[in-house]
């Protein structure tokens, strides 16, 4: 394609000459050089690209989204959602990186990103630990965290957008005891995040509510994952059975998010058992196929797309604001009533020795 | 974060001056202007960003990835391998763009992708009509095709790279026919890509080499799919009462990829039916939660990470190798025996009345 290169070159300036034509600088230039230059971009038919404009304004119309994978149904839903507000809203397009919540790839990526114009970032990490995302905010990034609460008590740096996810997991609990479930377990992948964690606290205090008789116990799956993202249809697999031979068996179980319940219910099925007749389960997230699975999965579902859409906003917002005070949003989840709970056996059904063969 | 127009600023110097010290163009230079701009670099701790290197060479490190939308896990899948392998070996990170099958989309896209100075971009479109795409190409972008075959006697104009869609059809078929079935069938969207029409291609011929007794039909689902992607469980959910019904029941189906599979599998169950002992299910894709699902699916494997890296290193190749000659690549895919097939029943049981609510 035709750079400002090869304006230069046919018209046998230098590439600031052509520069400074393209932005009006050409109070000291030679008539004879101007009009060179200008019957050059002419012929060539060229347009200066958002490089240039960029140089002049530091700026690219590029929101970045970093999360840990975009194999990951929810970020990848997360990332349309983005882009088609982006793009409908504002024109902006949106650069997607996974980070496999590691925090040197983020600070890598924070840099280039910086490096290449982009002026606003939605940051999918959950890490605690924020420092590299100051360092980035120091160089003037604006940073949006998703799905990562506010330290109680800490100074709010930059904006925080999240869904409840203490009610989350209130809801779920609260499903559960409401047809009858005396034994709970919350089944999480080893390794917290604070997401994780809010969830698993909103579980434990629906629990505490409902009282005695009403008890539940958070089992963290025996691999730790990786990124907590891909494999969880495997980890709740393979948890089944560690939960299924529990002295007192939890009758009803929520799970961190859907791959995880739908691995889980793969699982007690392998052993022979069914859902929701000898387990109950309800998940976190409501991916478009959890209504598909069988049976069709009870979960809790995040307003994906009006996070999505603010975050956007806000981005954009404080591009155009610098030192817009930042802020805390809260969205609302809601449960997702379908088939895969039911009220607790009367008894516990041994699991099946099996030599069905897992692939 | 500091721009060259605060270097130039602190140095009392034009933005042009300041391009000229960090390109060494300081022949023509006052050496006390080179002195003030070089300490005002110094002083703000100035990082030329990427945008001054793209002026002077018209690229920036980012491959553009067209896909019809990031939430389809095949897509996500896509992007996170192309992201894994041009990062690593080449330093470029990918700008993922959701294109819904719209060709005026991917028109804007492709040119708003030259203008930010990316050289070469992977489309997944499968739509037949490429003129946008030619325009593109005229402009200078490399442009290589995902999943898209090259028509007959056609001239590749560019890259085509994709996965034996024929031979997935094939594969699909024969392991139907090796369990016995004699009737098949195969389930598409309505709504013809040329990767859907090879996979019936091949489907069929397996079906023809399998002589007398084994018949086959396409079933498209009654529903238009907007754009063939996330409706595609619901889409296989709806089509399974059409199938059920069929006077010559089909015993085996094959769908043309897991989502189907999956939203088919669920609503064969809706209807008091069971896989794979009344009906028999082939997916391709093999997503990995098709092995958490019941009875886990067995597939056909498309092999995803060698194709996003070979796409990655030709789109390297052809930024650095202007005028590389186009070729068409393809990759086989594999079957994924999982417990979705079995040997068909001897009678075709009806389906039931259901008061069950879908959700």
């Amino acid at each position: 394609m035709t750079t400002i290169q090869d304006v230069a070159r046919l018209a046998n300036v230098s590439v600031s000459s052509v520069s400074n034509v393209l932005n009006g600088r050409v109070d000291r230039m030679r008539k004879d050089t101007f009009i060179r230059v200008e019957e050059a971009i002419s012929k060539l038919n060229y347009r200066p690209s958002h490089a240039a404009r960029q140089l002049k304004t530091g700026r690219i119309p590029i929101l970045g989204l970093l999360v840990p994978t975009a194999a990951n149904p929810s970020f990848g839903q997360l990332a349309v959602a983005m882009e088609n507000f982006a793009q409908e809203r504002y024109g902006y397009r949106v650069l997607l990186c996974n980070t496999y919540r590691d925090k040197q790839l983020e600070s890598r990526m924070l840099d280039d990103l910086i490096d290449f114009g982009v002026r606003a970032v939605v940051v999918v990490s959950s890490l605690s630990d924020e420092r590299h995302i100051e360092a980035a905010i120091d160089r003037g990034l604006a940073v949006i965290s998703f799905d990562l609460p506010v330290e109680p008590d800490a100074l709010i740096r930059n904006d925080h957008v999240l869904a409840d996810n203490r009610l989350a997991g209130r809801l779920a609990a609260q499903h559960l005891i409401e047809h009858g479930h005396k034994r709970l377990a919350f089944l999480t992948p080893r390794g917290q995040t604070m997401s994780r964690r809010h969830k698993v606290e909103g579980f434990l205090a629906a629990v505490n509510d409902a009282g005695a008789g009403v008890s539940a116990q958070v089992i963290e799956s025996k691999t730790a994952s990786k990124f907590g993202d891909s494999e969880l249809g495997a980890l709740g697999f393979e948890s089944a059975e560690q939960i299924l031979l529990m002295k007192n068996r939890p009758t009803g179980v929520a799970t961190v998010n859907d791959m995880t319940a739908i691995g889980l219910m793969a699982g007690i099925r392998h052993l022979g058992l069914s859902v929701p007749d000898d387990v109950s389960i309800v998940g976190i997230d409501d991916l478009s196929i959890s209504a598909y699975i069988w049976p069709p999965l009870t979960s809790v579902s995040m307003p994906v797309t009006e996070m999505a859409q603010k975050m956007v906003d806000r981005a954009i917002q404080h591009i155009n604001t610098p030192g817009l005070a930042a802020k805390e949003i809260i969205f609302a989840p809601q449960l997702v009533n379908r088939q895969s709970v039911a009220i607790p056996p009367a008894t516990s059904k041994p699991i099946q020795g099996t030599d069905i063969p897992r692939s």
